[in-house]
């Protein structure tokens, strides 16, 4: 992987310690998540972000919150699940934050009855470790199923950041981007800046940049004229919950990128990590979206407020993709195409 | 007509006023115009904007540039080809600057040589006000034509502005919005907030609170989101340059909000009085799509740059909305459907 000289997250010497991305670009700051209420907080108002990064996040976030509980195994239990249930409130849609605190609790059960406190606590920590270790290699192996979709030359379209910031490696949707230029290809990526919290213009573009690719930043709206222009040959995104029938929710215009792309005949990759895969839940629209502070939208980042006082907003802060606008699913077990419904099942037989 | 306590423009007492919207929603201020340069520089600056709006200030700053010259015929004439010149250079895609300018200068060119130069500019001066009052009336018809369209109780997207701050009337698309409401029809209003230079946010959302409508602010991205979820009935939108075969070019991100339109089975109706129809432009791709600075993406109404220093930007102002997604042309002569290349040009007839 390349060393682009920053760390979205580390467990080093028992400190849990993140990239503060709201300080991005203009200060990289690091900060130490000691306990639960640092965890829910570094979560909700987004220092980490993005779904696998929140996974991991929360699964040693967890660990560090419960590591200094002194009781019996049943006091210990019982404080651990209103922890994870503490913990799993701070955001909804991304299912990796489930998904890790239900690893973590399957690993906690698999410890038996008698088994001294200590090792009980070194075997979660051993679990936050494999599922650290499980989102670097599984951005890997997506990088290279992804480069096999794309070509040097190629200009590429993406929204949000689903890339180092928001993974422990290299990302999900930016990772072949990243793999690519490593081997000498010439991509050309275009970064809707995405608002209402700007991850394109502030995170993606730094990221690629410190990376050396070449990047242009576009507002949202643009996107319809860059891809008419004729500059867009592929777009490619992340996945923060994809249904078991291939509806991916993930940030906020998304959807509106996939029709757009439909229109005008460019290909649409979803990267979609199998741990983001949530075979529970039936279609798309069985997908909690979070709605979040009005706030966002009309004065956060802003010097003034650029609305009048008191406007009525609507801010979610993701949408879904139905699966017929997704070109392919890039996992780390390969690429998997239509039908969804039957085909990202097998990636779990 | 309304009156909300402001006027985007006036020529009073000799005095050529415009409100300065750059400066809204925060503080509501009124500037002179009172020579070629303040003309070019409001203009530029979007301190007036809308197409209708450039070309009543564009009549009128014509006039004010020209009225002190103390010339023979001849002299006067060259001189007011110059300013005219000029300040057409301002901004490319609205054809109501160049429209407006031209109306001008024929009427200049109506005047016979032996004119006295007084009553030549007081001439120049009956042309703007009859550009002026022809925008009110055009308004007027187009809020009656556009209302037949809609039914109390819809939900209604709107992107960038295209009202009473973009015209000196009703406005083009939110004219039948401000009349429905005044004799009692229930709309509830979506504004983009229109990135990069925010005129859906400061605005429109100014503009229709004002009015006393029931408008929620969205940011751009949200405009898929909100489609699906069934709360819009049309999307009505102005324009900026009509081409002969129906294509409209509008405010950067129109396109994309029409192709999401057209996928969701919502009406897509662009507003376009005849003075914005140019039957000399074939297509959209003979438009001139004007490109602006990159600050305003990344530095512009932020506190501090939102994006990387240096990153390289792609900013047009405007994008053109191919025909085949517009359901109807509404214009002060009617309502015209496709097919456009054949219905536009009876308009002229």
């Amino acid at each position: 992987m390349k060393d682009l000289g920053f760390s979205t997250l580390k467990y080093d010497d028992g400190r849990l310690i993140i990239l503060d991305q709201t300080l991005l670009p203009l200060e990289e700051k690091y900060i130490e998540l000691k306990n639960k209420e640092d965890v829910w907080d570094a979560i909700y108002k987004l220092r980490v972000r993005g779904a696998p990064a929140i996974g991991v996040a929360a699964a040693y976030g967890l660990f560090v919150s419960v590591r200094d509980i002194d009781a019996d195994r049943a006091g210990f239990d019982e404080a651990f699940r209103g922890i994870k249930e503490y913990i799993n409130s701070s955001r909804p849609t991304a299912v990796n934050l489930a998904w890790a605190l239900e690893r973590m609790d399957a690993r906690l059960r698999a410890c038996p009855a008698g088994m001294p406190l200590g090792d009980v606590k070194a075997a979660l920590l051993e679990e936050a470790r494999a599922i650290h270790k499980e989102d670097v290699d599984s951005c890997e192996a997506m990088a290279e199923n992804g480069l096999s979709l794309l070509e040097s030359g190629m200009g590429v379209l993406t929204h949000c950041n689903a890339g180092m910031l928001a993974t422990t490696g290299y990302g999900t949707c930016l990772g072949p981007l990243h793999l690519g230029h490593l081997r000498g290809y010439d991509f050309h990526v275009f970064a809707d800046e995405t608002r209402p919290l700007l991850q394109g213009a502030r995170l993606t573009s730094w990221e690629l940049s410190k990376s050396g690719l070449d990047v242009t930043l576009i507002c949202d709206n643009m996107a319809s004229s860059v891809m008419k222009s004729g500059r867009i040959n592929a777009v490619v995104v992340g996945c923060d919950r994809m249904a078991a029938n291939g509806d991916g929710a993930n940030k906020i215009g998304t959807s509106g990128v996939a029709i757009l792309a439909k229109n005008y005949g460019i290909p649409f990759y979803m990267y979609v990590p199998t741990s983001t895969i949530d075979l529970n839940t039936p279609t798309g629209d069985d997908i909690k979206i979070e709605l979040r502070d009005g706030e966002e939208i009309y004065r956060l980042w802003y010097e003034k407020p650029m609305a009048p006082e008191g406007i009525k907003t609507f801010n979610p802060a993701f949408d879904v993709t139905p699966a017929e606008f997704i070109t392919a699913v890039v996992t780390e077990k390969g690429v998997v195409y239509p039908p969804y419904g039957e085909n990202l099942k097998k990636l779990f037989e």
